[in-house]
């Protein structure tokens, strides 16, 4: 059985406004999403959180979105194939900087919100972006959350890419998720049982009670989820019984 | 006698503004201060000025700034030295990764406006800032505009700094620079006169008629002066005559 | 035959960047739709653009726009009619204020670009700025572009729209307009005769050579076309002959 | 004795990020300052916190600041005059055109951190703010946090000016504030005494123990102390005992 990867996003305090609850998550996960300083984060939260994610040996990637924290990035932004490619190379970049002085390595891309829609719904900002990304780095894998955009993203010559599948949302039948407005608290041991089946098996219990294929390689946890951190507890008390190995996307492919 | 550099800001067009007569200097200058999207450019606006300084093989540097698109990176803004390094190191990021993309890579810092006079005023935050670009790359060479800022820079343990002279603007007797509010047409043979004079002889006459010591290695070149193509144009038809040869910063020191 | 209203963008330089010509163009037109700060625009362009419209008798009316200032307010932006509504609101009232500092009255609003491009497709985004404009002030009037919106605004009760017509673009048979990526010189003597017959006549000559009903009760000139000003000045040279009065917004409705 | 005013900044959050607890406060004060989208908020954020004041008849103002949410309006910039005067008076248009939509009206301005601390030190800013909002309504009160701003707007023609004093931070014995990094609990019992004591007498002991006078008409509360709705109902429950009325700015001068 391959290891198995557990990202989170990080880094969306902006100034003085703090959001999610990034020193608790850390030791916890083994891959973080760091935003880019366009739908959340700036410098200052940048280098804080990969310093974070250094000293709890966390891989990193960059969690670009659009220019727009007014909506967190969560709007759609009709823009070019072009522009969304630069706004990801120009995050990665920066992020891969304060990576450097951290002395660690940017692994992996994972669009945020309306961006990753975009990405989903539009293979030719897909390639734009993963073929940008490649030009920056040759090494950078894409973190894809769902198959149409792992297929785009492995159609893309050279690229490696990751699926991720979700424990604390609902699936529908249809591997599609069932987001939520506002996020609940998950009953942590519910979770911890989808992470294991998807760990071990590949499979998941849609909400309709159906099993369905996940074949996910990371695993994504909310860590604004109210209950993030208990949730992440219950998933590290089952991996030794059940003989699961964790590992940053770095080692996985 | 060794190569002189000229170098010139640009890549300050912003969104659908533009500034500056990038495309028309670009041939004439050799290293190209490019804005990092804080005070000045944007990501596409970052990607297209990359991509020209590559097509003339003309080295690239960052020209950080302020946040603060409004004042154009012109105002003092009191931000801490970790605050100021973290937005050089972010935009020395970004540009990087649009380097990479385009083959090329980035030589030099040169901070912009109020952040330049800030880190001239302060050796704190001078020194936060160098230590931090020596911390993203080591090879990166420091262009410094003022004594104050060379000597700072030379102190830095690993850090290699380069000095620059001005020919489109009039020196006081102390060596400070008359700065007008706005640029006015300057008569070419009189700037590349200074030209020569500092590069074969390292003097100029400051305004007061004096001689005065400017040990540049580079020579700065306002690209948005009316007539910078002009003043350019008279630069090339002298250096044959003296014996003076262009490098870019990297092959200077 | 009622008098007839010239109107054009204003008032969208930002910071150091400048756009238009608007000091040249401000003597040949009744109203200025200034641009509010989103899109282009900031408070000391506003201030400025309110003033020189007060120093010509020119009526002002803003001209909001989203928040994307790299975009240019030309990219669509998924957001809820509520948030569009508030985004005219603040717009509104930054002008207003200006406006009341130089003893002038905000008479109109006329969205720009994308905002536009999504009130004219989403009635309930219409609705939402229309409402929330009259709560601000019962007195404004809403500018229309096309007829959808027009009828749109003529159906909120209280509300008064005028609609504009084009005679520096060429419309299609439909009514609509063919949009060029670059705006072109134009024959001044046919721009001038379109106004002509606009004006006197309510119709205009489409692309195909067909006549269309334009009823419109203004007319936008683009200010950023090369030769606008030499366009306004064959419009005015034609007013006596064909005994048209100009008049701004608030005096036609 | 007259009616005193509790003050309090309000409308500080900014998209998704939240700041600050506005609806548990609100019911306690008299005037709410509110951030008018420079240093935070936004217009969805002020029509929500508008509504929310004039639910609980609680008094408006606005609470401009720098355009620097980066670092939330607390660091200095080097503005002129004419750039901050036009800052508020746009933030101040802003507000007003959402308190027309609630039926309310804008009665005060207290500029926000760094903005006040430069008008504070530099009576040329002062007095181009303050000849700015009254120029945009005369009615408008300015709120003086220390007695050298207070008196400047003493000394301009038709300005009304009320002096806050401070009961959740220490004074000095020179009327200075003590002012903390960190907000922390403060007793409410020791609190409220200090608020019966200025509302009464006008005087207060500072960190030495000397009585200082603080002839003020309006107390700030910090709504970002941990323990602000405590100390808010320690104060109410002294009011009836001492007889002490409490009324917003416009019923005080």
């Amino acid at each position: 059985m391959p290891p198995i990867d557990i990202n989170c996003d990080m880094g969306e305090s902006f100034g003085n406004w703090t959001m999610g609850q990034d020193g608790e998550v850390m030791p916890y996960i083994t891959s973080a999403n760091i935003a880019g300083g366009f739908h959340a984060g700036d410098p200052h939260v940048m280098c804080e959180t990969v310093e974070l994610a250094a000293d709890h040996d966390v891989g990193i990637g960059v969690h670009p979105g659009f220019p727009d924290k007014m909506g967190f990035g969560r709007r759609g932004i009709d823009a070019t194939p072009e522009e969304v490619r630069d706004y990801v190379v120009y995050q990665l970049g920066a992020l891969t900087a304060f990576a450097k002085r951290h002395g660690v390595t940017v692994a992996h891309v994972k669009p945020h919100g309306a961006m990753y829609s975009m990405l989903s719904e539009s293979p030719e900002h897909a390639r734009a972006v993963m073929e940008g990304m490649l030009e920056v780095d040759e090494e950078l894998i894409y973190l894809a959350t769902d198959m149409h955009i792992y297929e785009v993203a492995r159609d893309v010559e050279g690229l490696r890419a990751v699926f991720e599948g979700y424990v604390d949302l609902d699936y529908r039948a249809d591997r599609s998720l069932i987001v939520e407005k506002q996020l609940e608290e998950r009953d942590p041991e519910l979770v911890a049982d989808r992470f294991v089946s998807i760990a071990t098996d590949g499979v998941v219990k849609a909400a309709n009670g159906e099993e369905i294929d996940v074949p996910a390689d990371s695993i994504c946890i909310h860590g604004d989820n109210p209950n993030a951190v208990e949730i992440l507890e219950a998933i590290h008390d089952r991996l030794e019984e059940h003989g699961i190995e964790l590992a940053p996307l770095s080692e996985i492919v």
